[in-house]
């Protein structure tokens, strides 16, 4: 089983954690999720987390001595001061922060690896230095865009990192195929009812030639790539066929 | 005020929203959020919202009907049929999609200039083509990873758009400075205390003379985006002084 420690100013804002996929793997005992609430590991009689920049500014920073105790307490075994030494410490602490690597369904992939992960939400204008350059071995950006904390980027990453997690995809879906999970865009899919307001089912899906339907799956998934993140065929895995088609649609016959 | 809908599958898994900033937004009047669940727009005894694919594979996809009904009862006064003919509708609406455009702080300002905003959250292997195509007018995607369905997305697309409504901030954070604000990533803070397990906070920032911290700080800003995303310093707005201190840094001299 994994286990996900989170960090963080706002535990009660993580319900999204209690549902769908999320809530089975955790029923199924796939992934054990604990919130810790950052306050609890403040001391003095505020509790205080957070205090304004050194050097002025607008904003509050969150301070270190609450963090480090926190995550010395949550990974009570691991020589946290040890860290710089050992590039491979047993578990990732990471930062969610804008100033991290970008994620990906790569880095959700090696994620899925571990036994334990432990994420830090930064809020306020950020966390002091001396977090990201003593205490957290990874930091992680969801994407290029400010939130006001990192709690919607932890959701993102335990939902992306559970999802890998064997057994704990149900009848819902099939990972494999999903947009990014193949490092193309997925095609078009189209349910019941097969007319709609006079707009048609395309006459392939509804053949029964499994082969026909593989082939045309495949091509409109090229082609949605090539339209709208062309960026993503730099890195795709494609067959001799994929590139064939990729020239049919660059000649503008396809 | 701004009016945001979000048409989902799990309205209760939004809890995210009232809390902080979007909390305070709220009881504002800045931004007035409205959930809503797709299945009771749905029909038939057993309101289903979701059908096996044509052509066969895994996985559900989101039927069109209760799409349709959902959002043209929610935009009553909007012509939802005409949209292919209106390419500039009245409000946004829009699919929460790993197809979509890349999700950006510039996509977020844009969206903040908008008086009302629809999100639709996909779920499950995807919604029917025809939303895609007859229905919503715009599509973005947060990120390049495999999410279980649309409702972080949307969490995380509110959350960037009201920070930026004016009045939304508080006290706890100027947006200009913020990471992906200025198209650079934020540099170093720090806060009490000044000496936390014999790592000091740099002394510039406790010499008080204004002038100085702030061009350590534009510095160290630079420098960080050097290091971890120089990807960003193409459409960065950069003085001449910043060039300069880009080029000691090119050179290994800063």
């Amino acid at each position: 089983m994994m286990r996900i420690d989170i960090l963080t100013l706002l535990p009660e804002a993580f319900t999204y954690l209690n549902y769908s996929i999320l809530q089975r793997a955790q029923t199924a005992g796939l992934v054990d999720i604990h919130l810790h609430y950052l306050r609890d590991f403040a001391t003095g009689r505020h509790r205080i987390t957070d205090e304004p920049p050194f050097g002025g500014g607008g904003g509050m920073v969150l301070k270190p001595d609450p963090i480090f105790t926190a995550v010395e307490n949550i990974l009570q075994d691991h020589q946290v001061n040890d860290h710089p030494l050992t590039p491979s410490p047993p578990h990732p602490i990471i930062l969610m922060t804008p100033q991290g690597r970008p994620f990906t369904q790569s880095i959700a992939q090696e994620l899925a690896q571990h036994k334990r992960l432990l994420l830090i939400c930064g809020r306020y204008e950020g966390v002091d230095e001396r977090v990201r350059q003593r205490l957290v071995t990874d930091e992680i950006s969801i994407g290029d865009y400010v939130l006001t904390g990192g709690e919607l980027a932890a959701m993102v990453v335990v939902d992306a990192v559970v999802r890998l997690l064997p057994g704990a995809l149900g009848a819902e879906g099939a990972a494999e195929t999903d947009s990014h999970a193949t490092g193309l865009l997925e095609g078009p899919h189209y349910t019941k009812p097969a007319n709609f307001r006079g707009w048609e089912v395309p006459e392939v899906l509804r053949s029964g030639h499994a082969g026909q339907i593989a082939r045309w799956r495949r091509q409109e998934a090229l082609r949605r790539t090539w339209d709208r993140r062309p960026d993503l065929l730099l890195t795709a895995v494609l067959s001799e066929e994929d590139k064939w088609f990729l020239g049919q649609l660059a000649a503008g016959e396809a």
